[in-house]
């Protein structure tokens, strides 16, 4: 079986060329407290914090994470800028200064009126990391048992959604 | 100038091993009519349709994209699936079936409640790449002259926030 997704209506089969120097470089979700937030997306995911700029006009701070593999990260501040807003799959954390010591909860967008849904993590072994968040204590929406096979959700601290699947897994999953 | 991030509460400096083969793989956005959507991501934006997997008991698809810059995407359904699921930067597209024709908007997260903010292309030339946006009558949320320097925003069809930035630039922002 081969794929025709080209002849998706709407799909543009062949982009103009200075497109594909275009980089998908970052999600942004707004945190009550970036702590938990951090020890979530460090400790239980695995990412690193590349950057963090501090807004005191505007009382707000952006924390720029990514996973690095062990491979160097540059530590001048001009390349680091260059790296953190270059390289693909980095997550940008907003912190309105004072929201952690409030009651707000976020909207994720899984709820009315829906929009976003969830962000994805990839893992080699998806029993092993389902069981090692369990472990940590982290809160499931939809543990691996139910819903659809082979893919979990987990919640993060601001309760916004975390799939979790294994790339080799979920061959056989919809039609297309 | 060094950076100290790993210093920050609640980041963790030496997460498990295992966390270092985990890879941040997708951000799921909820669109009202694939055709407009595809359009956007591939003409305007250079991504590939990647993937699309259809749910006829759920009434819903799914289309996951990604910039492949040149590089061969496996034909074979198995090696696409692995490919789709262990890269890093997947933009994943869920159309539920009828809601293209009704007037139903979605929540970008940008309006009450907030929550989810928007996701973010880096492109090489950011002045260039704007004055080809506004030739392609793609809307400004925030045009380059407003707002942040050197950051722009504009609407998808659904009216996500897309931020657009340039590697290069935005050494001053901030502080941190």
């Amino acid at each position: 079986m081969t794929f025709t997704t080209e002849l998706q209506p709407g799909v543009c089969i062949e982009p103009e060329a200075v497109t594909q120097d275009y980089v998908f470089n970052h999600t942004m979700l707004r945190v009550k407290n970036p702590e938990p937030s951090l020890d979530f997306y460090t400790r239980v995911l695995g990412m690193r914090l590349l950057r963090r700029l501090d807004f005191e006009e505007g009382r707000f701070s952006l924390y720029f994470l990514a996973h690095t593999r062990g491979r160097e990260v540059p530590e001048d501040t001009g390349e680091r800028q260059r790296y953190t807003f270059g390289r693909e799959s980095v997550l940008e954390l907003t912190h309105n200064w004072g929201t952690e010591s409030g009651d707000s909860q976020y909207h994720n967008g899984n709820s009315e009126p829906r929009g976003f849904g969830h962000i994805c993590f990839s893992v080699p072994d998806i029993q092993a990391a389902c069981a090692r968040f369990e472990a940590l204590g982290v809160p499931f929406i939809k543990p691996l048992e139910r819903g659809m096979k082979n893919v979990a959700f987990i919640a993060d601290p601001d309760g916004y959604w975390v799939e979790i699947v294994q790339a080799d897994l979920n061959g056989e999953m919809g039609r297309g």
